[in-house]
């Protein structure tokens, strides 16, 4: 079995936590490969070092080693060369890692095939721009259209379907997958949705329209998003999964759907999303 | 075709409104048949009148004419029954009527076939007693578990699928539809759901806990609901649909589930779900 | 020193923490005097005991053994007397609680006079009946208006200074002291008032107008509420403090306004208060 | 009497509305004066054009025409003169303007001095630096610290006379006074403080605490924040009233308090605050 191992090395203590998994790996007979850019870090180690989209292409599974930041980040290569990712968590409390430190041992389960798959939906977003030209955009989490930090508020029209949903005036507008429910639509009052469900929730962020829900579209709905112009001052940021930002254009659409590709989570069935969720909620701040 | 009316005469004009369809629906070639206790109100009328539970398993179509809560109400009979039903409204904005007052010019296209149905998903509570009696209720809006008037809370204890998802110390907690998730649960906080999406949304009602959110999940999903008794003093009451309520012993168990059976609704395409939405988000109070 | 002790026995251990208490406080020269009922469980500590109101009147401090429930009932009948009130925790973490019985060390700088009093605002609803009668209700934490369990909703009108505020359909109405809006009012939505200020704080239970905010009133306002009928089936409750319910008849007005009469609480500026409402924040549930 | 107009020429109209404000305030025999960039504009309307400063100095009313932001930036100014301040409006409905274009039949009570002043709060944020420099910013409706458009959050430690109130994870954090209740702190789900009452609201914007609630704080009450600093990509910014905005540095303490300023608004007492709170939340959108 080759293992492709993504370390996040800003965590406390993660070079240390990354030789113990490469370790084990290799005793229980797997093939440890790191990007090449690891290779001062982790010689000795046993592993190999290659060009990263080689070894992810070579790769039957990936391991991500950090918080569920990490797990979001190696996730979204990880569908795109159609692999499982395992998490191991160095962070706080995560619903994405599946092994915590002190359950290293169940390694072993995971190489002897003793595990399934949770797919996970993603959301893309795909801007078109003035002349037809379109960008894409995947995420795990969410699709987050925002003001800037100096402008008041931004003007959005949402269709569904080209159906008109709503004109939304607010600090911004979150598109989020089940899996993102529990992230940034949940401080914008958001609902916590079963990752069983395919679905896209949109979550206004501080809505000038008190009565604005939470709406929860079928995932086969096409949404787009046009910016009304009030004011040239006042700019739109389309930011993805918390990772990257795009400045958007007045004269730009948008449009969010489901994506065809699914992540893959190795899962391992140690503890349910319900009971994560209340240690979360009881610990955040 | 076979057309049972089922008019709700407490409603503003009712009556009036109620002979005009029958008319149209007479000068349209179909037999119109009401249930006997109509019969002193409308004779004259050209309609027959009938036992309510016959002429429900003859007609070919179910026609309530109120305002939603009429439409709910005799939804259920259709569902059981297996006839699709038309509403026709006469209350204030509805989400489930199709046919307001000015409408009534396209009865001609349903009696044509012109339409087609949307189906509603139902929910469906099983109260099990202590000596293993079963009682199920079957909502199309909502289940709602609520304290007394004069207690301070309830203290509940919900399981999905045998897993615990929390304990929650509240005035109460509603199960709803997506098709309820537009009354009772969104005044407590919930999100909208997409008619689309089949899933059951609880949403706590005051809960103490302050970081509950409202829960979606998956429609496969059977959750179940125990009673943590605090204080004996404290009642617990489910409602069904707002219309039916029962109280619930300290040893009951609830159990809360997709029903197999589901409303037929007939629809004609003339207002979006997020029209109606907006309208009514705009005009409640 | 005179002490009036008012322990609530349904408490665990209250029993012997209560006698630890009297115990101290004779020890420290006080005169311990308890109502007659609790002659029996107490005999031989060397308290004395006599008819409450009696005491209640010669005592120079009450101090109640509890939780806040027990604290803010004996605070009632402290601020008829207008004697200073100390509350010993025997609950959960509480706010109206100076003392843990951890600190009973330092009852000697009670007895000494090392102590400030906080007053509390009280809220005083008035029922006026359509005869004109008057029955006056005084709180400490909250008024609430509610529906029955069976009812679906009340419509109530609120009116500041006879200037209409608003028509609210809702499942109720929460009228807060500051000191109230940790309690019922902050599950409901409401927000966090500094006891420092008067104030009358509304939040209004499941508001069926989506926009509904919790407001914030100045405290030499005079509100009244009158409900508007919608449905002779929907029965009015007004609650006091969560312990005393009056069924509210269609025809009467009920006026909120503040009390003249302030609890004085014994304060020994231990823990300040946003440090108790952290602690509860991420407690509860 | 002296009347310094101060109209905003963005709003539909504007121009043609001052020019007959300022011939009716001639026609009651007043003096009426206007900045001199307006001289161009309103030639030949018979007011006289001056040096702002002098002409705000030498005026007994400000009149200010436009929404409510035109209303709030001219307040400040008439504060520091200590001077009356009348809006008229001409945006959609405000909670500031006192006149509506229709009412201008009323500036002859004003004149004849038949009107009372009502005073508004105001909040001083004091930018302490490392080097002891202190930056003074005054605020009608609101401090606002938050993020950067492609920060995560900001980490902020708030105090209360130096005792910890919490760490807050959010968006931002809104300091309001009453008057800026009904604004930004009301998307963000603050309550509604009725203007009689001084006191701070502390609103949170996207708490990743989810019990999270809005603070009231006593008037006279010191808070102060400090960054807690997770990522020093993550950018904080303090705006003022919605139209200044100024970069906070990871060592600046922000202080917040009262300050001794008040706004005086020339009050008719034509509407009620609860009239128009009422028509902006159903308007709102």
């Amino acid at each position: 079995m080759k293992i492709l191992i993504v370390p996040n090395l800003r965590k406390d203590g993660a070079a240390g936590h990354t030789r113990e998994v490469i370790r084990r790996f290799i005793e229980l007979g797997c093939e440890v490969t790191l990007g090449e850019q690891f290779s001062y870090i982790f010689e000795n180690s046993g592993a190999r070092f290659g060009n990263y989209s080689t070894e992810l292409s070579r790769a039957d599974m990936i391991v991500a080693i950090g918080g569920d930041g990490t797990i979001i980040h190696s996730a979204k290569d990880a569908v795109t060369a159609d692999k499982p990712i395992l998490g191991v968590n160095l962070g706080r409390l995560g619903f994405l890692a599946q092994l915590e430190l002190q359950d290293l041992g169940l390694l072993g389960e995971i190489v002897a095939g003793n595990y399934r798959t949770e797919e996970r939906m993603m959301v893309k977003a795909t801007r078109v721009l003035p002349d037809s030209r379109r960008e894409r955009y995947y995420a795990l989490n969410d699709i987050v259209l925002s003001k800037g930090a100096l402008s008041r508020m931004v003007d959005l029209d949402v269709r569904c379907q080209n159906e008109m949903v709503g004109a939304f005036r607010a600090d911004g507008l979150i598109f989020a997958t089940p899996t993102g429910s529990t992230a940034y639509s949940m401080s914008a009052g958001g609902p916590i949705v079963d990752p069983a469900i395919d679905s896209i929730v949109m979550t206004p962020i501080c809505p000038h329209a008190l009565g604005s829900r939470p709406l929860i579209f079928a995932p086969e709905k096409v949404l787009s998003v046009n910016q009304r112009i009030v004011n040239y001052t006042d700019k739109l940021y389309m930011t993805i999964d918390g990772e990257q930002a795009v400045m958007i254009n007045p004269e730009d659409k948008i449009e969010i759907k489901r994506s065809t590709r699914r992540v893959k989570l190795v899962a391992l069935d140690r503890r349910n999303f319900y009971e994560i969720l209340s240690d979360k909620l009881s610990s955040r701040g």
